[in-house]
């Protein structure tokens, strides 16, 4: 099973689905040109064949570990660690003046989708870290990013965020972690974190955390939670490294995949910490970085999807079995219809989920990069596609990677295979950085703010090229693309007219059914450009599209069929509204 | 996490979705009455519960393993076997003059899916067994039928059924394990199966293999095939067991899940064998016990299913987190809206697949136990939902533990919490046994013969009972069912008319859209029966069921679409015709 990066097809979705060449004419991204992208895309992808594809088994097998009190990665980790930090990758976007590239966000979700393919466990760590560096950059006062983020932009440390307590998940407010004033300015934390991703390793000299936790005396609920810098050596001034703070990992979760990613719990026992973006301001600070580690967990599971998808093909070209209904009979089994729908399910929805993600990314660029008139407009758009490229990007993860076992029949199932490992691996990409279901709630919600500013001027560029390409050759396909941009529209309409229990009840399949017709525009709009996509745009717009009316059904049912225990639907409103 | 069997919901879908209680009402059934029934079915939840459960994460941790050239079950495992045995469960269908209780197969349906829900990796095993009693039945000449089925009956020894190998797995036609005839009447196997599930164990004195081969000089393909009796154990003619014959298990294959279950790799050197069936027609003596151990994998689905939603439920009534949208507004969060969805959902396709499960088990027991007449019809019936019951309750099984998983958030990841081993157990569901691709072959090909008679007799009994509920008061729902049924209708006759690839290329999308309009109308039946389904019918009917219009679009596109290398349709379908 080998992974070639798919760089063609990045470059198409790029250039000719999400517009993102346009990025060099900015002031901010005049260096970021197409034959820059395609120099940095080439070494990403080199990096992520040769260096990371051979780890991905490795890390599965053996898996981290507590040594002694430090956490060890699987063999080959660091190494492997090594040359993502080396070749400057941890770089990639931050700013120059802090030896940073300055590079659009959009390069980065191309390297994070290699790498993430290549190995998601070990792809995680740099992907933390540079969430890590947007949030310092964001919220840090300028001590703390002239010391702290030129570690981070080499590589020599890592960032790691700190949110999730026993109990407060996706309920951010209900966090507890107390952090005390020091009298110094400082503060010391006390308390528990799990699922701390990377929160801890050998891979690098220094670990920063950025912790989540309530200040005494705090307000209840999110309005009272504070943000901490808090690393595992406090840094000298000069960035040497100082004493060992009072923080660690006392244990690892024993998780289905992600074996060589280390899923920490942490203990804080006093440890010394930095406020970051003011008293009670920590869900401003998290929120202000959200989009961005949203996407980039969107980006995982289109990384994995490709995986999976090209170790199907192969698989399927190189397997024989049964009489093939075309040419001669003795095809392989990808010459079999049911096997060929597969295959062609799978491609279809990763091109989808890719283009999803990349307009998101080249919308977050253009909300920094674009005339100051016009960045609000991108970044609600931004907005808008972050909780559809996070849901769709990683249910499709997990869709593409079950269809690639079947594809393997038997053998699928068989772990040495390879293809078992990306179902287990993907598996959490729906669950963390937010589950998909509060993704869901986010685009009912906050998404659809300024009575629906955002969705409505997506629908509107999307009718303006159905409008267009009814006049060509694809006028079929634009007429159902239209259609179905009716019908989001309707159900949006909807959405923004329902009470807020209704909104949610149908908050999951409204995502879904958004997702589908952003991957049909997105298609469409690529295979425009480059025909030969256009047998793949129109099995999307054919064969897939036609779901998003039944989800839209779903979605607008309202939350009375969820609750039969309560009579009247206003009973089920009665606390939401 | 405890699993309970779900008696009530069983005995509705038995009693008023698919029409059991008339079994009694035959000669051959006469003593399963209901209160038999409830009593067996009481005593099956007990071992369930009681004895099977408590091993299934013990299976997990504890994989089978070979020593010293004998397969070892985990531990606990032998002993949970025994409690099979000794309950006389392997008996349960078995005809009454070789040990049996001559009870039907909808009983065992029952039994299966609890014991699939408490332990598959165990169950597996007596499955296996009872199918292969069912095919001596059919097939083996008396005195292998006398020595050998109170043997399997009583549990003493067990059945288990060789037919891939690494050339031939969902071509059955390839196969080619050599069978040398011995002279007197016996045949000598010489070669490899694969994926051999429970061939060998150390749960029972005797294993005794159905192997499917070729003898010297028969001709290629599937006319070629022989079945062939080959015990691990060579009996005398009195039961008491003779030489070791010479086959072996030479490895296990390590898979994502089921490590409970041993799947080996057998090799035959030469072993002893009898034919079962005649020269060459192996492959009719498969396929009178296919239809059986379809169904069965299909209820393994239904029974993970059931057991992943109970633990979904359970936590989901457990767990506090943010501020819920009824009552006070801190109840669990089975509460909030999308997680009442996801439970919802959960429940809902759980109840459909195993309505059409039990319906496809009473049409098997009809079809033996029903007037001359009209058992051409019932088998029929049960000819046209084994795909259906397979390949929907296996996906259902996929689907409903992933939503489990989800539920549960990250703890749904970490392999303790349990509901992580549901995703990786079931995944198996839908590749062996033939894979649901295969299915949806089946269906849109031997299923559609004559005409389309069978789908056509089901359509026109859905239609029926919509025409007397549109009076009643479920009289919308019962215009949407009905409006589905039509879509449905229309497919099919598609199908019927359409070339060979063209329905391979849509078999999948329609299978499920048949398996939507089945559950929706066993849903729907079974709450005009039982009112407090009617939430729930509701639910599928007006959320679910909208999916189907989706998959026939999807089913009736053609072949074309998926081979965009070639020009014209003709030339996809030139072989296939």
């Amino acid at each position: 099973m080998t992974y070639r990066a798919p760089l063609e097809e990045i470059s198409l979705t790029l250039t000719h689905m999400v517009g993102a060449d346009a990025l060099a004419g900015t002031e901010l991204f005049a260096e970021a040109t197409v034959e820059t992208r395609d120099a940095i895309l080439t070494e990403a992808a080199k990096l992520a064949e040769e260096v990371l594809a051979p780890l991905n088994r490795v890390g599965d097998l053996d898996p981290c570990r507590i040594e002694n009190g430090v956490v060890r990665l699987p063999k080959g980790f660091v190494e492997g660690f090594a040359a993502i930090r080396d070749g400057g990758w941890m770089g990639l976007t931050a700013e120059p003046r802090w030896g940073g590239m300055g590079l659009p966000h959009a390069f980065f979700t191309a390297f994070n989708e290699m790498t993430s393919s290549a190995c998601l466990a070990l792809a995680l760590g740099p992907l933390l870290t540079i969430g890590k560096i947007e949030a310092l950059q964001e919220h840090a006062p300028d001590w703390v990013r002239d010391l702290y983020i030129p570690k981070l932009a080499s590589g020599e440390w890592t960032g790691v965020m700190d949110l999730t307590e026993p109990g407060a998940g996706s309920d951010v407010g209900a966090l507890r972690l107390r952090a005390e004033p020091a009298g110094d300015g400082t503060y010391r934390l006390h308390g528990q974190k799990i699922f701390i991703t990377w929160g801890d390793h050998d891979a690098a000299e220094n670990v920063c955390h950025l912790v989540l936790g309530r200040i005494a005396g705090a307000p209840d609920g999110v309005r009272g939670v504070s943000m901490f810098l808090c690393p595992k050596f406090i840094p000298e001034a000069d960035g040497t490294l100082g004493p060992r703070n009072a923080m660690r990992a006392i244990g690892l979760e024993h998780k289905m995949g992600l074996h060589g990613s280390p899923t920490c719990v942490m203990e804080f026992d006093g440890a010394a910490a930095w406020l970051i973006g003011g008293e009670n301001r920590g869900l401003m600070a998290m929120f202000s970085m959200m989009n961005a580690a949203r996407l980039g967990v969107g980006v995982q599971g289109v990384g994995v999807a490709e995986a999976a998808l090209q170790a199907a093909e192969a698989y399927a070209q190189a397997r024989r079995q049964g009489r093939t209904p075309v040419g001669d009979g003795h095809g392989p089994i990808a010459d079999h219809a049911d096997v060929r729908r597969m295959l062609t399910t799978m491609r279809a929805r990763t091109m989808a989920a890719r283009a999803i993600c990349f307009a998101c990314a080249t919308a977050l660029d253009f909300a920094r990069a674009a005339p100051e008139a016009e960045r609000a407009g991108w970044a609600a758009r931004a907005g808008l596609l972050t909780p559809i490229a996070k849901a769709f990007g990683t249910d499709v993860g997990c869709e593409v990677a079950s269809l690639g076992i079947q594809v393997h029949g038997g053998m699928g199932y068989v772990e040495e295979t390879g293809v078992a490992q990306f179902y287990r691996d993907v598996r959490v990409t729906p669950i963390y950085e937010g589950a998909n279901g509060v993704q869901a709630m986010d685009l009912v919600g906050r998404k659809l703010a300024q009575h629906g500013a955002a969705p409505h001027a997506m629908l509107d560029e999307i009718a303006a090229f159905a409008a267009q390409a009814r006049s060509g050759a694809g006028a079929e396909l634009a007429a159902r693309l239209d259609a179905a941009r009716a019908q989001v529209l309707a159900a949006t309409d909807w959405m923004i007219a329902a009470k807020g229990n209704d909104r949610h009840a149908g908050a999951t399949p409204f995502l879904r059914a958004w997702a589908l017709l952003l991957g049909g525009y997105f298609l469409f709009k690529g295979a425009e450009a480059a025909p030969k996509l256009m047998p793949l745009a129109s099995f999307f717009i054919r064969q897939e599209l036609p779901q998003a009316a039944a989800h839209l059904a779903a979605a607008t049912e309202g939350a009375g069929a969820l609750y039969p225990e309560i009579e009247t639907e206003d009973a089920a409103d009665s606390a939401a509204a």
